[in-house]
C-alpha cells in the first residue's frame, strides 16, 4: 500500500486537481472542488488583481479546505497577480506557460507550494532542478493551450516519471476515476482534469457553452493555431474560420492572419459570455466522453466510487 | 479474477499482438512473437503474393503457434493477398485501411478470424456491424498510417469499449507491463505494439534504421502529410522536407507537391534499405522510451515482468 504523495503534499482528501481554466474557474468552482475533497484552482490568466483579490476573498468564505491558484507566466502582469495572491495568504501556486525559474525561487523564499505545468520530461526535469514540489505533465490530449511536442498523456507520463523524483500530476484525457487508476499505475500521483470540472453546475463557463459541449462527439475539437500558440478548440464557425486560414496561407502572412482574426477578447466571449459561433471555446478531447452536467460533489463522488471499483478488478497473472 | 478474451479468441499465451509493419514485420519477426507467447503478424501491405507466400510458408515452419496476417484494405490487390493466405491455412486476418463491410463475411464464412483496425468509436462500432471479432482502436501516438481524428490512446480506449461488446485491442504508445495494465483498467482485452517489436533483433527493420532510432528524443516523430495520407514519421531530412512544403504550400498545390516529393518506395528504402537520411521512417511516439534493441523473447519477457509487478503494486483507496 503507497501513501499518495499528492494528497500529503497538498493536504487533501483525494488526488484530484481541477485544472485552472481562463472564464471558467472563479471562486465558485475552485470551492466548490476544495470542499468535495479535492483542489480548486482559481485561474488567474483571466483576472487583474483587483478581481483575482475578489475571488480569492469569495473563496476563502467559501471553504476552509486548501485551494490554489494557476497562474500563466507569459502573461504581463503575473508577478502582479502572484502578490496580490501572497498578500491574501494564498500559500499554493500552479505556474505554467513560462520557466519555472521565473518565480519558483521567491514564492518558496515566502513558504508557498508551487507547481508547474509541462508537456515534456525535458522540461519536467528543469521544473525540479529549478526547485518546484511537483509537476503537471500534460498530454496533448487536454484543452486550451497546449505544448509543441505532442506527447500523448500515455507516452508522456511514463518519461516524465522516469526523469523525476517528485510528485508527478497527470492532465490530459481524464474523467473518470478508472482513468486515474490508469494514471496512478502509469507512474503518476494524482491528475489534474479541466474539461470535467468545466462541465459542472459550479463553473463560470456559459450556460451556452456547456450545452453546446454536451452535443461534442469523438470529432469536435482539434488542436489549432499551432503556428501561433496551440490551442485545442471545440469545433464552431470560429474554428472552421481558423482552419480555413490556417489551410489558405503560409508562414508569416497565416501568423498575421490568425493573430489578426483572434482579435481580443475571444476567449471571454465564447467561454464566459456565450457566444458559440464566434467565441474561442477551449476544451480537452476527453469532451466526448462527457454526457452530464452534474454539480462538482456529484462528480467527484461518481469519480471516487468509479476509482474504488477499478482497484477492486483484478487481472489474470500471466 | 475476469479470463482474456483475446488470449482465449487467438489461443495466445498472452494478451499481446505485434503490429503489423511494412518493411519490418516477416516470417521472422511474426514466428519469433509467436513463439514467444504472442501473436505474431506478418505485414502484408509491402508484399506481392509470391513473396506473401514465402514468408508464410516460412512463418509456418519456424513457429507451430498461430499467426496472422495484417492486410491494408486500401491497397490495390489486397483481395489476391488475402486468398494466397487463405490458400495457405491463415486463419488469422487484421484489416485495415478500409471498410471492414469489404471483405468480413467473406473471411467469416471461411471459418476465419477477423479483427479490424480503428481509430475511433464509431468506426468501432461498424466494425462489430460487420461481423468482426474483435477491434484494434489505435490511437494519435502510434507509428506509420493514423487516422484523421487525432483521439490519443486514453481518450479512445474507454469511449470505443463503450460502444462495443465484442474484444478490444489497445494501440498507440505501448511498450512496458505497466502500460499493458493500464490499458486492461481503460477497458482493453489486449494491447498491439509495432515500435516495440521493431526494435528487436528479429525485425527487418535495416539496423541504420534501429540504430537511428535508438538516438530518439521526445521531439523526434510528428504525425505528417495530414493533407494526403496522415502517417507518423521518425524526424531526418525527409520528414524536414515534407515539413517545409507543408509550410510552404497550400490546398491542391499543397497535396501535389507532398505525392510528388514522397515518390515511390521511400518507406522502402528507409525502413528496409536503411537511408536513414532519404528514406521514409514510420514510427510510434513511444520510440522515446526504447533505449534498447533486444531479442523478441527477451521483450516480451521483460514485459511480462513488469506487468506482473504492476498488477501486484497496491494503491490506497479512497
Amino acid at each position: 500500500m503507497t501513501t499518495n504523495k499528492i494528497t500529503e503534499l497538498l493536504n487533501i482528501k483525494y488526488p484530484i486537481i481541477q485544472g485552472g481554466m481562463v472564464w471558467v474557474s472563479g471562486a465558485k468552482l475552485a470551492a466548490a472542488v476544495s470542499n468535495a475533497g479535492g483542489l480548486g484552482l482559481i485561474g488567474a490568466g483571466s483576472m487583474k488583481p483587483p478581481l483575482l483579490k475578489e475571488h480569492i476573498m469569495k473563496a476563502q468564505t467559501l471553504t476552509s479546505k486548501p485551494f490554489g491558484i494557476n497562474v500563466p507566466l507569459l502573461y504581463e502582469g503575473s508577478l502582479d497577480q502572484i502578490n496580490c495572491a501572497l498578500d491574501l495568504g494564498v500559500t499554493i501556486f500552479f505556474t505554467s506557460a513560462g520557466s519555472p525559474s521565473k518565480v519558483t525561487k521567491m514564492l518558496k523564499d515566502k513558504g508557498a507550494t508551487v507547481i508547474h505545468v509541462t508537456s515534456s520530461p525535458a522540461l519536467a526535469l528543469k521544473c525540479q532542478d529549478a526547485g518546484v514540489d511537483a509537476v503537471v505533465a500534460e498530454g496533448f490530449e487536454a484543452g486550451g493551450h497546449n505544448g509543441r511536442d505532442e506527447l500523448t498523456t500515455m507516452v508522456l507520463i511514463p518519461q516524465v516519471r522516469e526523469k523525476i523524483s517528485i510528485p508527478l500530476i497527470a492532465a490530459g484525457g481524464f474523467s473518470t476515476g478508472r482513468s486515474i487508476h490508469a494514471a496512478l499505475i502509469l507512474g503518476a500521483d494524482a491528475v489534474q482534469m479541466g474539461t470535467r470540472f468545466l462541465m459542472t453546475k459550479e463553473s463560470s463557463a456559459h450556460d451556452n457553452f456547456k450545452q453546446y459541449a454536451l452535443k461534442a462527439t469523438f470529432q469536435s475539437t482539434k488542436l489549432l493555431m499551432k503556428k501561433t500558440v496551440p490551442v485545442r478548440l471545440l469545433e464552431n464557425i470560429f474554428s472552421k474560420e481558423i482552419e480555413e486560414i490556417e489551410a489558405s496561407f503560409i508562414k508569416d502572412e497565416l501568423k498575421e492572419k490568425i493573430i489578426s482574426h483572434l482579435g481580443k477578447s475571444r476567449a471571454k466571449h465564447g467561454m464566459l459570455e456565450g457566444n458559440i459561433e464566434q467565441g474561442e471555446l477551449e476544451i480537452g478531447q476527453i469532451i466526448s466522453h462527457i454526457k452530464s452536467i452534474p454539480s462538482v460533489e456529484e462528480v467527484m463522488q461518481e469519480i471516487i466510487l468509479d476509482f474504488n471499483q477499478s482497484l477492486a478488478r483484478s487481472f489474470i497473472k500471466f
